[in-house]
């Protein structure tokens, strides 16, 4: 998806670039303030950071998508409300506990934006509340209250930096991208490493512009970036229950050409979706399929989105194995269950450029087998190696290319098409998830 | 599911044990011949077991599953056929290659039913072939052919254990179950331990009964005790091309109450399901869900395979941790994207007896949290250690006990319910798929 392909050789040299996207449009400051405190449910101490996207002046031109997941958390229950106020005017986010199915949850939420809205001169329904972390823990709203004016005191404009660093949890490295259009920019954040396969949004990701677009035409804009970019994605195919993303324009630059807008915020969602994978817990190769020659864009999507949460072929990609067999097996499984009628004996499949699959029989022998391997090779981001203490762990805290495992699938029975990012299944991500207790 | 709560202490026992299980009924023999080949497509060397179920005499009473993945093998092909032939004399079975996808697979199958029918004086038609292992290589006709002689000689009446051990791929040990029905048997066998998500039917399972029960009637009891027991099991949700149940009654013995051979043919089937998930690839815990108070019985199915098939949850299982936020996140992530009209306000979730979610809210505390860590360890089939290479093998071939991790969820809005099994994700599981090349 991504327009460029960068590779970075250092960690300086990824946060190089990480600045340089990061340019606030005008209209904008953000801070983060980072304490200690001790959750009620497992008392063992942890950190938080609470972080303030806030602009100058409060707006009426803003859009929010949240998860489609039926226990929403209390954020997300809030912020669906937030979108018939007159006016936004900042954004309280923080990591740790997602304040999810915890007694009271609502009314904690509520309690912080007033506490908020006190210290920015601003309004409660003018607060955006996100929250990410542990879901059924309730908020340390006291410690929260006290650690704000901290937050508010770093209020700075320049960089969204201190705002992509202060939302991650178990993310590697932050993700900014941004595009210039006319005389304005758009600059995005994500957070999300895992429980990544969003349904109308993702995690939390914050989209801001000076370019002045109105509220309906944002929402409208917003909804069709979001469905080609964080809808076409999955790490584990778990659905968070607090994806948000959130699109605010301060209106201080004029929106010269709406097209340019367009395309410019759907680079920035996709390229930041692609971000999102290729930092997701554990992921060692991100994997890029395209399905075309399908009947519709809804199967060509689900086909893709089948192939990238098989976990035998997770786990093939993870091994630079071509077990070819289980992509196979995984668009015949969603076809066979779903769309039983649909004729597959046209499909063709190409790996890395290298047919495996024509009409419907697999060509395959060693030297296709060589060359399969190395394109694997190629695309990973790390090699795993066994550690002593069994934990696994990623070596890296930043992306060193843009490669991807690329799939090409053709139904060969119609014109639509679509394309889905997804990831490897790692002993990397088990060890995140299995080997360190929450 | 399983009727019985049975423990094992050492192969030995275990092995015992599933002798008395195998007693083979009346009218059918058993014989397995084990050779090496070299596969076309990665020139090293293979070992394939060929296993023969033969009826001494060839019966009209006979029914079969079949996998609904799109791309299925070339043996369902050929099995669907044979349903309707007038009568089947003998199963062939091979291991190591699943002949999908491969080029002139189903005339490669259908040479060795005619070797085989050839060898037991029978027709081709009244042979049904069966293969399971990697999806796309082409099976080694020649050196099947050449080993057949060896397994016809081998054809024993008394125990159905060589047939078990002989279909086996990843599979630690063999699956029997049985039982006695007035003066006649149904024994089972199954093989399967990956790509395990049966839709209509499961990997390979053979169901032999000497109970006289015509062939439509055995049809539709085979395909009621299916759905409630191989379509209610994942092991990682991936739905294999091969998927092959067959049930076949030698007519010895006379049927004298057909309620009683079904409630029995269902104990069988959903004790064997249980076993396959119990030896599923790196399975070191079986999660067992009733979803109850449901609209429907689809509902709750759909609601506890979502359950069984969520990757952060299956891990926090992996690693003793209840971390029951992810349990809600599955449920949540299935209705909100499938039902979003359900209610879930008065959801009740229980985990080993506690209870966790009331009203759809959390109550937990440091004491459930111990109680939860418990109840998770006594579930655990085996621990699992780092070792010294970094590829996790499990140390058993044998089931240590029965315990689940037991997973109650009433929603509250109906009177339906249904229970499903699952199990955890794990380091032996990557290893399995990923450390080793295919």
């Amino acid at each position: 998806m991504s327009s460029t392909s960068l590779v970075f050789s250092s960690r300086e040299g990824h946060r190089a670039w990480l600045a340089s996207q990061a340019a606030l449009p005008a209209g904008f400051r953000v801070g983060a303030a980072r304490f200690e405190f001790t959750p009620i449910e497992v008392p063992k101490p942890a950190k938080m950071t609470l972080t303030l996207i806030a602009l100058d002046r409060p707006t009426p031109d803003f859009a929010a998508l949240f998860t489609k997941n039926a226990f929403p958390g209390a954020p997300v229950i809030i912020g669906r409300k937030r979108l018939g106020a007159p006016a936004l005017g900042a954004i309280l986010i923080n990591n740790k506990i997602s304040n999810v199915c915890a007694p009271g949850g609502v009314e904690a939420s509520e309690r912080l934006c007033a506490a908020a809205a006190q210290a920015l001169g601003l309004r409660a329904t003018e607060i955006l509340p996100s929250s990410t972390g542990v879901i059924g823990w309730r908020l340390p709203v006291e410690a929260m209250t006290a650690a704000l004016p901290q937050a508010v005191a770093a209020l700075a404009p320049g960089s969204a930096l201190p705002a992509a660093e202060g939302i991650v949890t178990t993310d590697l490295f932050p993700k900014v991208r941004s595009a210039v259009v006319g005389g304005g920019r758009i600059v995005g954040i994500a957070k999300g490493a895992g429980m990544i396969e969003p349904n109308l949004a993702t995690m939390l990701v914050y989209l801001l512009t000076d370019l002045a677009v109105p509220r309906e035409t944002l929402r409208a804009l917003l909804a069709r970036a979001v469905d080609r970019s964080f809808n076409c994605m999955s790490i584990d195919s778990d659905t968070s229950t607090s994806d948000t993303v959130a699109l605010v324009s301060s209106g201080a630059v004029p929106c010269l050409d709406l097209d340019v807008f367009e395309a410019a915020l759907a680079t920035v969602c996709c390229d930041l979706a692609e971000d999102v994978v290729r930092n997701g817990e554990g992921v060692r190769h991100v994997v890029r399929v395209t399905v075309s020659g399908a009947p519709s864009e809804r199967t060509a999507r689900a086909i893709g989105k089948a192939v990238i949460n098989a976990p035998l072929f997770k786990c093939a990609v993870a091994g630079n194995d071509p077990n070819v067999g289980r992509l196979v097996q995984a668009v015949g499984k969603y076809v066979g269950a779903n769309e039983p009628g649909l004729d597959l004996r046209r499909t063709r499949m190409v790996l890395g450029g290298i047919p495996i699959v024509q009409q419907g029989e697999f060509s395959l022998d060693p030297a296709k087998e060589n060359a399969l391997v190395s394109h694997l090779k190629q695309a990973e981001l790390y090699a795993s190696s066994p550690p002593k203490d069994g934990v696994f762990a990623p070596p890296i805290d930043f992306p060193r290319h843009e490669r991807c495992v690329e799939i090409a699938i053709d139904l060969g029975t119609g014109s639509c098409s679509a394309t889905v990012i997804g990831a490897d299944l790692t002993h990397e991500y088990v060890s995140e998830n299995a080997d360190y207790r929450s």
